[in-house]
């Protein structure tokens, strides 16, 4: 097969209304339980894969910088699946750039890894092949795999093993006017990223069981609501999602809190809104960000009143957006 | 029996290291889980109770305002009990003063409701029974029961119909000089009462039966713990106890926050004392006040230490205390 040998692709970020929280297998990285997330625009990651003969080894450009070792490694460890898949054996030069904050809740890694996939395999001369794309930005990580489709998509707890496990579309972006308006309360990294945090839950709450056995029911709703449009009914779950999820990292031992001040001042905005008949519901990741799910003719009035939340720094205002797209 | 018509008592506030949340039996008063406290000096609460012939009906006077009417059925369906007890119709003035900040979460039902119990038991001449004042405090507030004794008192659980229910005193206040620092966070009172929030965390939380399931193993440790004056085992069994209580609120839907912003910061500034190498853990009731559980030696640097944190309104040092006084 011949190889085009540099390859372009955007991806998106995407926001679990059911959230994830936890691994049934951590060599493959596959999730304890189901998810089911919106694919967000404008919260874009453009990634340029291009091989290169010369190189020893895969040279990874994030925002502008060399990224760090272990950011670089994670890189590498994608490329050299896709290398044993296509046969070639060049390293390539990556560069890729978050058009919003990175590494601190904001699901750089989805939209990064997702649009990484695609364009690697571009870039390596592989037939598109959506499904693989979405199970290689899977093994990177978890929610990566939901970020390869648009809209609303699904990606299934797995089976120990299971390395074919990928995302399912649901439905495309056009399905509903679903809003998601984020109250921005660092810019900074979190201090206990997402894949040490997941461990010590499983390692150290006593609700972890009751998360792996309770969280299925919680997407099966998520997903029923969302088939139907059925706003009523989808808000109070996306709140349970998210703080049933949270809860794990709050129980661990020592305590993991990726609330701020400025966290729960958000979160009271959201819930006043709600007490004034604003049909808005919170959701949140591991990090200190408050998301605000509404319906479109809510969006307005919920980014008006998160921007004038004290210590909300900005606001980014997201709708269902589109699968990984590969120039 | 002969009635000296008068009597005055003392109590003490108390503050849970391994905490209650959830009833096994709501006529009762009956407590899902085991508990343990420490009754706390200087927080306290002083009531008199005086028999009027001449009164229609109890009057309740707290803090120098004539009670609410549903605070007033509580204090009647106590002094209910005392009459049956001793045979003696007649009904009571009481009045009550607190010494801190009335049913924000700082255990004012606690030492109110145990110092009812004794000054309503001596009024009606009953003779003086510490086990049967606990038992007639829990019926009013299950924590109340432990306000009966001082220094270190465990609550059990209690079976269903097992109205005998007391608490039993582990260990006097000299035991160990342990000290709970105190940051107050609000003056007012809580939206969401403990006895509401209970019920709905049982109903709809799904992490409630792992709650009821892991709590004794914790308040076991707790209980060793203290009698080894083992501040290195007991500290993040104290912070487990309290997340995994509120993580129960918390996860309840719609979902009950105790947290205010300036919470977070109490808990951030805690966590920063302990990573600089201050043994201090923290633990919160069904309110946003921090509290701060540390060894008489390094009360001094918690105590300046929460005074700093914004949002913080004051501080209280609190210490163990003696039981229930009567006069």
């Amino acid at each position: 097969m011949s190889a085009p040998g540099k390859a372009d692709a955007i991806a998106r970020a995407n926001i679990a209304l059911a959230k994830y929280w936890g691994k049934s297998d951590d060599r493959l990285n596959l999730p304890a339980v189901p998810s089911l997330s919106i694919t967000l625009d404008p919260m874009r990651t453009e990634t340029r894969v291009e091989l290169d003969e010369r190189l020893d080894a895969d040279v990874f450009e994030l925002d502008g910088k060399v990224a760090l070792p272990k950011e670089t490694a994670r890189v590498t460890a994608m490329l050299d699946r896709v290398r044993a898949e296509s046969g070639i054996a060049a390293k390539a030069r990556v560069t890729s750039r978050n058009h919003f904050p990175t590494a601190s809740g904001l699901a750089s890694s989805a939209s990064g890894f997702a649009a990484l996939a695609a364009a690697a395999r571009a870039a390596y001369g592989l037939t598109r092949d959506d499904a693989k794309a979405s199970a290689m930005a899977r093994r990177a990580s978890a929610s990566a795999a939901r970020s390869i489709y648009g809209g609303f998509v699904e990606l299934p707890a797995g089976e120990p093993g299971d390395d074919a496990l990928a995302a399912i579309p649901r439905h495309d972006a056009s399905h509903w006017d679903l809003r998601v308006v984020v109250g921005v309360i660092t810019e900074g990294r979190k201090d206990v990223g997402s894949r040490e945090g997941m461990g010590h839950s499983r390692e150290t709450s006593p609700y972890w069981r009751a998360w792996v056995e309770s969280a299925p029911a919680m997407c099966g709703v998520i997903r029923e609501a969302i088939a139907a449009r059925d706003y009523e009914r989808l808000g109070p779950v996306v709140e349970q999602s998210f703080t049933t999820m949270h809860a794990l990292a709050f129980t661990s031992s020592p305590s993991t809190m990726y609330f701020q001040p400025a966290s729960i001042a958000a979160l009271q905005t959201v819930k006043q809104l709600r007490d004034r008949g604003v049909p808005v519901w919170p959701t949140m990741d591991a990090g200190p960000h408050v998301k605000a799910v509404c319906p479109g003719e809510a969006a307005a009035q919920v980014e008006q009143a998160l921007a004038a939340t004290p210590g909300v720094l900005r606001v980014l205002h997201a709708r269902p957006g589109a699968g990984v797209e590969v120039g």
